[in-house]
């Protein structure tokens, strides 16, 4: 198939499915999800976002009506009917279906489960990307991955308006993460990445990151840091599960970063070859 | 009917109505919404509604494809086909459908417009009702009635759970507003409320009494109370269109308010006659 939808095992091209209109994800975004690339029919660190797809599901109170094992199983099984090299995998639990209301354990629905595969292609590892910044005006829950996504669509928008791939939100002078990525900056050889907290997402590239990081004894700071910080650092880049890592060479129309090719090259080559190895390229 | 669901056009009983799966609120809560309470078949302050969902559409870019008169008639419609005396109107306009995407502007999709009609019953109006506090974690959008509804869901989730009405957020020691209302507070026989900023939404029927109080010589300041003023002040009440005002007796747990009912029952009475003058009850 070229692409397949998915919910609560109904199964169709994504352009016919249909949902009901009581699910609480369309008056509420009441729900969480995930989402990772597919290459060769791989799902890049597949387990990695199944726990978090738990872990968010946990925080906002909704009891995943699947095991583990079984939601993997699933997810392989619609990869597997969709042709391409690059897929993108999409799927999301919501709190279920019924009347309106915003309280909900009374509501009695099952959380329901959505899922969708698609073709995609990798961004560029070898580009220089741009970005403009925004004031971060989201929620306090930036650590959830849910779909209350409204903020993070408009910067997007705003980004692509400007012609760039990304927008960093500050808060203040505190740089948290981007539209859809976490933004990391790396200043006399050390990667600097800020804490997770409340205000960004526990991205799965950026644990890899760490992890390469120590590996190749790149010394790592878990800390925040501000807007001139970051325009003043050596290198500036932001990663994502759907575009791995992006190297910035331009915020608000200034030239940043790009000097320091040999520590972001370690790091951007080490996570390739990650993928690689995983997805058997 | 007992009730109905429409969504572009189509209608049916709320329960059977689907959505395409691709619909921009179900992945990213990307809509707008707005309701009120519908006695005699009549809905209560219809203008204003409409008028405040387009305000809400324009604010985040969303261009309603349809007149105000329409989308008038089109609810009118479908409030007719409902069986009882009190119904409950519900409408939203969603940035349409297409592939999932951050970004808008190329996904060229025709925004999507919902609504239902159902039976609904409103709060005595003589009632005494009982609320908890939380601090506010919502974003910085409060003033645009969007879907990105979670930290409410949640909030409300904790009221109902406490044995109580509704919930009641602040931002440090600053009162903003309520899980889906507004709230007030009477000291002294003068009407504080908060003023109109990103913070809250501006409520119609806050608005309606603000109108009330100017009639009736009620002095109104709009500005920011504190937690402690609330607790300390002479009558408490949340407004909203479907429970018009509500007279609160208990905050987490503490008897507060219920010393001024001159005041607070010459708001009452005076939203409520102009109710019934609306609706012809």
């Amino acid at each position: 198939m070229k692409n397949i939808g998915y919910y609560n095992g109904k199964t169709g091209p994504i352009e016919e499915m249909t949902v009901p209109m009581n699910d609480r994800a369309c008056y509420f975004g009441d729900g969480v999800y995930d989402a990772t690339c597919v290459v060769n029919h791989v799902p890049m660190a597949i387990d990695d976002h199944i726990d978090r797809i738990y872990r968010s599901a946990g925080l906002i109170d909704i009891e995943i009506p699947m095991e583990k094992a079984e939601m993997k199983r699933m997810l392989q099984g619609l990869v597997d009917q969709v042709e391409g090299d690059v897929l993108f995998l999409y799927w999301q639990v919501t709190r279920g279906v019924g009347m309106r209301g915003h309280a909900y354990k009374n509501a009695g629905g099952t959380p329901s489960i959505w899922a969708f595969v698609r073709p995609s292609q990798m961004s560029d590892p070898f580009g220089v990307y741009k970005c403009i910044t925004m004031e971060d005006t989201r929620f306090f829950h930036c650590n959830i991955k849910t779909i209350n996504l409204l903020p993070a669509v408009i910067a997007n928008q705003r980004a692509e308006e400007a012609g760039c791939q990304e927008t960093i939100f500050h808060r203040g002078e505190r740089v948290t993460e981007c539209s859809h990525s976490n933004v990391h900056i790396i200043k006399n050889g050390v990667l600097r990445t800020a804490p997770c907290d409340n205000l960004i997402l526990p991205g799965i590239t950026r644990a890899h990151i760490l992890k390469i990081c120590e590996a190749k004894g790149i010394p790592v700071v878990e800390a925040p840091f501000t807007v001139r910080e970051m325009m003043e650092a050596d290198e500036i880049f932001f990663s994502s599960s759907s575009n791995l890592t992006c190297r910035i060479g331009e915020i608000d129309g200034k030239r940043v970063g790009l000097k320091d090719e040999k520590t972001f090259g370690a790091i951007r080559d080490a996570y390739q070859l990650e993928m690689k190895n995983e997805c058997g390229v």
